[in-house]
């Protein structure tokens, strides 16, 4: 092969109190990385389709984590990408992820190199850490679809997670954008210790929700005490989207990633309606919202005929 | 009916990451409360097998549960109270809990009172509020059997973890006191950001853990990184069993409640020799420990024939 496409699916994290641990891989909006080789070595990125993006192939989370599938393959040949991004920068759906994903499985197919899903997940952890810090929340669901619970970062420990097919995704981008080192920089560094414990049962009880298909323990479990109340106030129209969102039947709402995109967990036969009425409660504080209903990509990344 | 016997069984709380938050009932050890009634109001305790724990019902677990209940039952009798502790004083092993329980449901029962099982919760939980804390992991699982996640406490809201029969616990005594008290003195205050999401994280791993019968999953997250960094020094010869539990092929190991007990999980048909070896490892500093091998006790309190 000559050449490779590869889809990644985006990603939602910071599921409430899977803060900086769970993330979940949605359909319907992704990235393409087209990997070609060529016989100069090194990696080039011949375009990328949103003018924000760097091509330059040091700051191009495709480009980091192909070089570095490049690099573990140990094969003396280049390539050149090219990149098609379906999910927006800063925007909390986990484009930089996706990428960085797609990047490194196009490399390693088009290579023919017998990578593993850690040598992979690694490669695209590379390309997150340069431009988001060393996270996997977004990288192993964008990599190996579902939802997953990440631990630990050296090796990063993934463990999937099943979301019951009745539960749907629901995300919503409001028309401003939060960058992620701002979200970060809020972040307490401490938490009381009967919030850690509060956080810690909420999270079980959420994982337990999403796998048993319980809206009802989705809804009582979905509270973020870390994060959340710090960062609250870089949302406008959380709260009436939050709002919006439960009155029309959701499970529960999170800010995604560093957002502002929210994602809504809700019945699949709602979803529409969720993000309607979310999209609405943004528009009655004069912001622009999209709506995005999805479900659980279970995939993951995939090379495309 | 005149006068009516309960079992309440044991339990161990803290499992881990599910430090204050995630308990467990066994099978084998627990207390016994028959309660008789009388015409004369109030609550008496005629005995109590173990001569430490106090008759005065104003301190004793058993009559304070069965006082809440007969108070919300509305009935103008009194109920006498035998209580016949198979769980030691101030052992980790939910004793003050399993009477609390007994208590609450032999009073239920002998008045034949319509008492929902989240009265019952409150009445062993007013109970376990004067000696022990206002604390629902050891009460919760008494009471409805098996492992629960107990969150929040006003009112304390209990989601069932289903524990894979592979699974069985082991639970070591050495031959020691920890007071309940100093060993939440020690506690810290806060908990650093990262090992707040570590924490929930390794919780919601070993949730699933024990729900799939997944050893590796157990055994990697089986990692309390609240209380136990914190409480280690009180604990002689954790170390030495913990070592121990490992080497005989144990999935985890920790301190049951606020010890001296601790639990191991293991495979069911390892559990004996898990058990052996820790009580090897305890000897070999000089000191003597019990080991009891167990298996999740589903059932939770009930009235005996």
């Amino acid at each position: 092969m000559d050449a490779v496409r590869v889809y990644a699916p985006g990603t939602a994290s910071n599921l409430g109190p899977g803060f900086d641990c769970l993330g979940v891989a949605f359909t319907g909006k992704g990235d393409l990385v087209t990997a070609q080789r060529v016989a100069s070595p090194g990696v080039r990125v011949l375009a990328v389709s949103d003018p924000l993006i760097p091509t330059d192939p040091a700051r191009n989370t495709a480009a980091i984590a192909a070089a570095a599938a490049l690099r573990r393959s140990g094969s003396p040949v280049g390539l050149e990408l090219t990149v098609e991004k379906g999910l927006p920068l800063s925007g909390g759906m986990g484009g930089s992820a996706a990428s960085a994903v797609a990047g490194a499985v196009a490399a390693a197919a088009v290579l023919e190199a017998r990578l593993s899903m850690s040598d992979l997940l690694e490669c695209a952890l590379e390309a997150e850490a340069v431009v988001a810090g060393r996270h996997a929340d977004n990288v192993a669901p964008s990599l190996l679809g579902g939802a997953v619970i990440v631990a630990g970062l050296d090796p990063p420990r993934v463990t999937p997670v099943r979301v019951h097919p009745a539960v749907a995704l629901v995300l919503v981008t409001p028309d401003y954008r939060v960058e992620t080192a701002r979200a970060r920089a809020v972040l307490p560094e401490a938490v009381a210790r009967g919030e850690a414990v509060s956080q810690a049962a909420a999270l079980a009880r959420l994982v337990l929700g999403l796998e048993r298909g319980d809206g009802d323990l989705i809804r009582e479990s979905m509270v973020d005490r870390i994060a959340e109340p710090a960062r609250r106030p870089l949302y406008p129209g959380y709260d009436e989207a939050r709002a919006a969102a439960f009155e029309a039947g959701a499970f529960g709402v999170a800010v995604s990633g560093a957002g502002p995109t929210l994602i809504a967990l809700a019945h699949w036969g709602i979803a529409a309606s969720v993000g309607q009425a979310m999209v609405e409660g943004y528009r009655r504080i004069g912001l622009a919202a999209v709506a995005h209903p999805a479900e659980v990509d279970t995939a993951g990344a995939r090379v495309l005929a």
